[in-house]
């Protein structure tokens, strides 16, 4: 924000505007309120991703709204993360989303192509946390990464993971995910040298307390090189592995 | 209990003892009431185990009176937990008892001879936690187990582990003790076919709230053939795995 | 493992085996990738049980495809635990599976006849903790155990326990299940000699909080020999009272 | 309160009181405030009850200062509880206490003499518990009851227990004190009839979580009949006992 | 039990039952076991209560087959707690039952008239808590107790429980019965003297915690003279209250 | 309530009420007793607000028997919260108010006019928290407040809370509502100095735990000036904002 | 900072300041940087307040660092709250503190002399409460407020708390503190009509879990016009109660 | 560990290692055992990082005792975390550590010059927090890091965060390192876009729960490119930093 303030307040210094434009420029210039949301529309620049919409909390109508305010400041590439098979219908009346129903993704334009350090591999203890692996995937995916699925190497069996050193120790970063007790974060990260984005998943029953044994387990890892982001995020998961596979293009 | 009741029955049937005789012998008999504490005297018949005092809750009087009681009765063999240092003084200028601080365990008399099945592995995740892991292992030994101590085998670097496949292998039964994310147990579990008691330490900080993590991690194993005693319950792990090893003895 | 390592390696050294090949069959051999799930084929070897599926977390069509890939590689008995009534018919559709519906367990092929040391006796505090008791008598069953059940013999009207002490004390390993209070595991364990295997249950309300005042109460009984595994899990009992059942057969 | 009240709208009426000092006199009567304290002198009328103090957050000189207020209204009987030693000795100096080191109790006067319904039993889990019996039971007969302690009496040997079952089913009231799993208070709770007071105590280790799971388990019992008081509240528990075995005395 | 059991020696001394009679006599009598439960048939000897069935975790066939087997026993008042809409309609269609929607208590047979102490009080802090305090009520009733009835006089609004005063001085025993913050018990219990019987409610939103925060502030009443049962269990604080109120039927 | 007991004992004095009339007042006035509920009739004139009924516990015909009440005492505006899309359609077939869906509030007669000390503002973090800021503005107007409402200014787009500062830094008092982290208050707390009320909503998933993490994010603000209602508590939060913002008219 | 930047942003357009000076001033000015703290010297002119040091996670020597920073600034007045002894005496001996040891407050130079709207009731439950209290009236009291000290009127003996009904209807707001159930707010907030802060403290034992009850409590309260601070948080009550008592000084 | 196994493989295939040389290889090569510990020799080359050691649960002479083992293995370069005052003297005495004290870290050997593709940025909320910040800040200088403090930049005075959005926007990573309410990570996160690690710390009282709220706020970040370590991982923050500012070395 530094730099745009700067070129405002050089505007103001040589006139070019006004000291009441600029703070109204301050205040209207980021996004666009419409009611119930503040659209952001310069988010893109500075933070260097693509436009990502929360759908949990929100109506359909209320996501097309943004989708609407969006599209007339010409950002042409969305993410809608958590939408449901329903609202998923109604926004794609009305936006030409494409709908990942097992990630209960929807993507408004293109994919970017990959142009990263590297493969970002998405891990899964077992068949239950692919949903949460595909929103990682698809994540990753949208904003410009190679992705690599490894799925159902739990621990419990750990020939299967194992098995796939190889493709583990060439990753740019590894998003582990599993649910129940949650050690493949551990033992992937005693393996490699790369980051570990550990995702617990709110798989299991009884004292799996809907992810926390995951999570705790994720947060007291032995392993070093791994950090966690909340249950079932693999939104939060995929953006962040990203994030550090492009960290070359900032320099 | 039952044959002791129809052994009673019968005495009264054949006329060798009185109705009111058998209401005191049942009363009476089985242990002995020292005012702060029963005593149990037949505990080792009855469940085939020695005797042993949790010295956690009791004053260094109260346990000198307990080990009295017992010797008046003949028990000669005594397994004393969670002793510290102090009572142990106190105790030792009373009853010849031999101490092991870093278990915190005290024995009176001797240890039995190994007659169990086969070896009891015991395995630590780390350094830290080897008290508890010397709790459990003492206890085997002193119910007559042969112990194989493997410490400091954490899944954060596998490959400690599986250098050990062998003699995890061949273990009669295996006691997993980790704290922080606890997923030595579901490793263990997964390459193993022998009966795993999992036990969580009170080892970390922050999040792993003094073994809630490591507990959870446990119960949520998905390796099959693994049960869960109490955080830092080296004794319990170790009379169970004792229980399991002697079970040929039964029949 | 190391068996089959070494053997890979002898193979090598005599050289009927290349380094790509060992290192190529190190990798497919003991599982088939379906994407969704690595189907283990060789556990019954590695781990001395047959197989399992954990039908919770997967769709009927992932559970169909997975008891495909065990046919093709001649799996002919499989358990299929956390079966709903719908996946159920579905799967029954495609393999003929035998459906227990109050244990939610289905099972292609045939039982093993038993084989193991002696008996399990699945006990229950209430008539509510049937179902999990079914999970673990039938997994039990399966896997080759004679198994006796009884039922609602809860701690608060202690003469229905008490009354079952021949049947408590011939057992070679118990399953006590409860609820609630989960009392059960300890007076059990006060009575017997045999491993306890404890099973809290989410039966109850209010601050029974879903099972965890049970299992609470039998991570800190205070009768030796007892170790708890998840809550509702009774098939993690049922297997771990086989696997103890079972350990002669391994000398 | 309300014949009080009605005393007072009869002396206004009357013209005995005015308006004003009827205000006075229910602002100052029931209570001396000393500051850090409204020392209450009308509570056995009140509440048919001697007075206690509650010694844990005060300093030996508030204590001293309440008692002095209490004796300049001729309160002679005086209960403290959790008085440590040291605030007990600084106390002993001023006011004439008796001191009960394990129960933490100091008694200024005379305890009643047993005046209730019948016996209040006082039994107690294991040694450990001890200290909380203590101020449970000295409570009760401060309050004018005949008390029977019955130690170590706890589940995992079910047989001293049961050999008490005339004491148990003679009491007017039981006073069931456990840590760990607080399974007592079931059994006992399934062998009687008459009202049972469940005290959990922070007797324990790790799950214990310093009474949690005594106090859930007491929570669920499925014995009824059974009511709960706070982890380690003896006091509370020996008052509420002594009110229920005082009930006739009321009509 | 200790009689049954003298009377059994004696029959046994007098040669009137052998041995194994008496043996038999000891497992099958006090209950009949139809599978899914063992009913008892004596405990209303034993316990001095009619007998109950908690309704929660059984399906229909099974509390109609309780009945059943009740009826042969001669039992005829039942109470039956916990008993949707939908169950009660098929128990009613065999066994001709009174059903009580708000309670969810369905009553085979008479309420017993009231023969206790005195009256019980059952108070409320609002709207929400009448279902639990109908189960309480309800249940007390069936006991054998005259009920009074004070719903919606929640602290909040002070003046709502002080006139009532009367009545709450005057009774046997209380049952505040409160959700959100619990205060109500506290209140009470520092108003009366005689037992307050406390029941939190799952009333209330977010850090209500479905109940917790009731629980917790009632286990923590400043006030004398109250004990605590589990959240929602109207039924237990009926009975508890119940066997405060018939005490002297005792002695 | 000190006043009118002044009036009625002055009452007494001068002889207009009896002492059993003032009894007799002291019970009957406040409130009027439907059974199910004490319905307040004075409670305008002892705190100062309108009437409120709480609607979450009650059914329609509850409300419905509430309103009728208050109507037969002349209240004219009353505020409903949490009542849902069919209570509302019941209770306004027979009494007509106005139904705010998005706040689930029913509104009976007019909404004062603003005759507070200043502006209240709503803010929210996001738009999933504009049903919880509805019920918080909508409570405010009824009561007598300007509202001005922010939604969508979360703290991870600072920028758009920034652009506000002018609003913010002229409110009268501030109401802050956020899910998932809940820094919003925090950032809000430092930049303004009037008082700060936040809102934790259940927003989020995973370890947002139903609103948990944010309720302890605003208890832990190290902003002063800032005070913290229950989750989802909208309608506390327009009260308390409310009660602040009439302070001058009490003096 | 609104103002501040417009100020700035004139300067800049009137030629008085230029674009990197702006930069600088708006990077410097707020506060200095001592290294281990950045000492903000504008808050009271941005927030209306006096300047406080949060003394608890900082050494002595940080302390007086950061009073000297500030008086060299010509900040005269500073609080400095969670001071223990020691500490004290260190800073004594530097900076001319006053210092209250129960409530663990220094004072560097003045209270500012009494100017809010009206009177502050501090008001706690027991005698334990006594320093959460003294922490809360001190600080309200720097802060330039009347304070009235209503101490051990707890709800277990309303009587006290009723006696006091016109201090409490004529404060201007009331801060209610206690631990155990925190019943206290919820009563005072049915009597009064003024704000009500909340202050839960770790007074009790057990089930009171460090202030949880009462914090839940107090969240719970069904009281209107109440709101909460953390656990023991005296300061921050003082803090929110003089905001709220100085709003017409905004004006 | 790949490349390690098919080096060894091609050992065998060319007949210049045996297979049981390779097995022995296989079990001693990768770390040492010590009893107490298996020192790992090898994982700077398997990890890419300088060895360390987590002093929290061992003993001064374990210390000493791996760095012997260490050193003779030709290591030069430790970092030993979580080393207090007393053990740091005793290890001093023996290896030439460098201590710092308020990191509580010892280092053995030398720093490694910076080589990261840009500067970590270490900020944290308050002074108390500091400790955990040099925990993380020598850590990564330790792997070869330039790192920029920013210390006391909390989010209640947001002009001293924002006074620093240079040094923010231009940094590589940035550990976020806060405890009450923890929103620093998220502000942080609002602003940048390179990957931010959040540390909650144990700072605060009350509701803090010992950081627990400060991870919770962090888990529920709306900032998206953030990821958490455990409370007061200061530690495993710089390891991770430092990973991902190495990534471009890898390739």
């Amino acid at each position: 924000m530094n730099s745009d303030i700067r070129a405002l307040l050089e505007g103001i210094q040589q006139g070019t505007v006004t000291v009441d434009e600029a703070l109204l420029q301050l205040k209207q210039q980021p996004f666009e309120d419409i009611g119930y949301a503040k659209v952001d529309m310069h988010r893109k620049l500075r933070q260097g991703a693509g436009e990502v919409i929360y759908g949990a909390g929100k109506t359909a109508q209320q996501i097309i709204g943004i989708l609407t305010a969006m599209a007339s400041h010409g950002q042409k590439n969305v993410l809608i993360t958590r939408l449901d098979d329903e609202k998923a219908a109604e926004v794609k009346a009305v936006h030409p989303i494409t709908y990942y129903p097992e990630a209960r993704i929807g993507i408004l334009g293109q994919m970017e192509p990959p142009h990263g350090m590297g493969t970002i591999v998405v891990a899964t203890g077992g068949t239950s946390d692919v949903p949460v692996a595909e929103e990682a995937a698809l994540t990753a995916q949208f904003l410009g990464n190679e992705v690599l699925r490894l799925y159902d190497v739990g621990v419990a069996g750990i020939h299967r993971l194992l098995s796939h050193s190889a493709e583990l120790m060439s990753a740019s970063v590894i998003i582990a995910i599993a649910g129940m007790e949650g050690a493949l974060a551990s033992v992937i990260g005693g393996l490699v040298d790369c980051p570990v984005i550990a995702v617990p998943t709110s798989v299991g029953y009884g004292a799996a307390f809907g992810g926390i044994a995951a999570l705790l387990s994720m947060l007291n890892s032995c392993a070093s090189g791994t950090a966690v982001v909340n249950i079932d995020n693999g939104f939060g998961a995929g953006y962040m592995a990203s994030t550090i596979n492009h960290m070359e293009a900032k320099h």
